[in-house]
């Protein structure tokens, strides 16, 4: 299997210089900047970035997990909030919270909560992010 | 500070269910699949989007690093390949491999592979990785 690739550029410095990010797949090629990053300036950053893997990652799984023990899945839905906090000197990722709300046929709440709690240790950008503390809810939706 | 988001929802299973993800900045929104992930269809996957995070957190931090340093920067590039393997039973991210090439005006090798060593270490998104194995190849260029 081939190794998935990305590229990030800067120039400059920190505050005022700027940079851009592209993905080996070509789904995204654009800018990043100290504003997108700390503050609020347009472009994206690594946290939505890590953010967008373990939802990716988490969601799939679910799906993939529930379909293997016999459900249907109609859909799985997952938003990930990644915490950027000051911590004494440095900026760290504190929290990754997932909220999910997910639509499955014929599953009783509690072997559902199972399944969502497992994923949510055994999926693959779960494993590689052991650095940060993710906290699950999770609901069934009709 | 605000929480960075993302969000990602798949319909039906595994190999034949697909999904779509988008980030919290706009600056992305769409489809992913068993193929984009573990084959080699179009769209995106979590792997590249976590090489994207260390890529740019890496480029940004030791950019950052530099010019405080009394360094100006000129440019600072950087490639993450990502490596998901089947070890076992199992696919994990094996190791980030970051190859970064660096325009930086009057620096000594050895002072710039001691800075790009650091922040290798020290970045906030090598920080929430410790699960995987990141190595290093820094070169300086002109």
């Amino acid at each position: 299997m081939p190794a998935r690739t990305a590229e990030a550029t800067w120039h400059g410095n920190l505050q005022e210089g700027s940079g851009s990010v592209k993905l080996g797949s070509g789904a995204y090629d654009g800018p990043f900047s100290f504003k997108s990053r700390f503050e609020d300036g347009t472009g994206t950053n690594p946290e939505e970035l890590i953010g967008a893997a373990e939802a990716g990652c988490f969601t799939m799984a679910l799906s993939a997990r529930l379909s293997r023990s016999g459900f249907d899945v109609e859909s799985v839905h997952t938003t990930a909030q990644v915490h950027l906090e000051k911590v004494g000197d440095n900026f760290s990722i504190t929290r990754i919270h997932l909220i999910n709300e997910s639509n499955i046929m014929g599953i009783e709440d509690a072997a559902f909560q199972e399944h969502a709690a497992e994923t949510k240790k055994s999926c693959i950008v779960s494993r590689a992010l052991t650095g940060v503390e993710i906290t699950l809810e999770a609901k069934l939706i009709s």
